[in-house]
């Protein structure tokens, strides 16, 4: 049966401490709902942190991998999908979330906002500033969630999936 | 921790009776190994019967889907990977997977066999006849391998993984 | 001899008629400057405007297509590359453009203005209101520049083209 | 106006000197027929041949690069589209072109034949063996010619564009 899956975004390399704590707690809060982690499963940033929580957590971790081979994925990704298609992937990782939740910004966390608004998918805005929430609100009112904290983002998915 | 992926790929809409039934009993053996199942996931053909043989046994199934949502998805789907990439999809099964399986032949299933070729991946060929053999071990030697049966492409991807 | 490529982006549907007319001055200006033009391709918005001033100044046109055929590709494109990836083709148009023009906003457009940044691309933006511009100013200051019309879009991306 | 594209297929870094003199002599005659030339647009390789020979031609010239840049693509190449998908760009190769030229055969030149095949695109196949030729004829006996040399497999291209 088809399981449940909330994508967590957010920025590699150039995450802020916020962030990453953020993803870490993101992360173990999933995993006690039941749902999936999806990420872009690199060992670094948001992607790492928020592996690093839902395994804490003993849940279930996906890695949609923008590489050729596993040699940069998190040790915290269990199903690692090895696509080759550089940021192409973030359509795939817009496209297979139930729910998309950005923990920080960046260029590649925007494209996953934008392309997961264009599939008509909800995303929760976590952390980010003023100019991020006008844009994107102003962007499509219907689809853009702000949230306060992780707790709060885990509230308002689970309010969203019903 | 990442796991092991078994992919099997092999015709939907014409697949003939025994692909279907390998299928399933490849999707039973791949379960019990505690092995991940890998297809494309639609809802017909071999993608449904090894998602099916998968699920009696317990298994966890992906499938990494074509389309832009889950309207063709295999009910026996636990993870759907939702691409909307078409056939390019066709070469994420291949990178995805630990070793391919190729469970009859078509013109989709051959791009798989032979993009997981291109990628250095181990195929097994079963239920093909004697001219796809000789075309694809003609092709590369050293990492086609034919299977007479379901049990026999088990012990082979089992002596491959290790 | 590598040709230089100047990538229009833009909303389709809900095109304003700003934006079009903009999109058809674009096109010829591209065109007499010979530049190739590159667009999403599709007969409708910012894509059908922008060839069809590309064509009334003679230029050369490329559609990077969604779709699996060119059912519903502008027929101002003159080599339409059939893509069938939906929105992840929205990476090859930031990656193979040499400059990114987004005139006029919509999710689809925000997805190559940001994916083409995460490709170290630079981006003029035309059409677009306080808030996407203070948003994508603040994401990447050094690789987006506003331009007031289209002839100054023009010459900023001449004077970056070098 | 949409243009005819011819996409010549082959191997790179171990064709053969029948296939490079083959892709060569392709190369020309497509751009003497006043076809745009498509391939995969690597600097070495039938791709190199091929290019080089619609350059000296004076045709025009069309790389689907596998790559993030234009580092490997061959200076023969006018219009060099930027992928970055790795082998998932094989499939727009067979999307794009009318007609499909497989010169010679490799791993990578094989999943565009069945990528090409599997979207009902007829395939010309030159320079190969019985044992392929054999393959590829009965996994799809309509769409599937076999040349015996250019002269012959423009022949072919051109009765079936009519």
């Amino acid at each position: 049966m088809r399981k449940v899956i909330i994508g967590v975004m957010g920025p590699g390399n150039g995450a802020k401490t916020l962030d990453l704590n953020s993803a870490f707690e993101l992360g173990k809060l999933i995993a006690r709902k039941g749902w999936l982690l999806l990420s872009g499963g690199r060992n670094e940033g948001v992607m790492e942190a928020v592996n690093k929580g839902a395994k804490l957590a003993k849940g279930l971790t996906i890695g949609i991998i923008a590489g050729s081979d596993n040699e940069h994925t998190s040790e915290d990704v269990d199903i690692a999908i090895v696509t080759d298609l550089g940021s192409a992937r973030n359509n795939i990782n817009a496209l297979t979330s139930d729910i998309v939740i950005a923990c920080g910004m960046s260029t590649g966390t925007a494209s996953e906002v934008t392309l997961a608004l264009k599939a008509g998918k909800n995303v929760v805005l976590l952390n980010n500033d003023q100019k991020a929430k006008t844009f994107f609100k102003n962007l499509d009112k219907e689809h853009v969630f702000i949230a306060e904290n992780p707790r709060k983002a885990i509230q308002i998915a689970q309010k969203l999936i019903g």
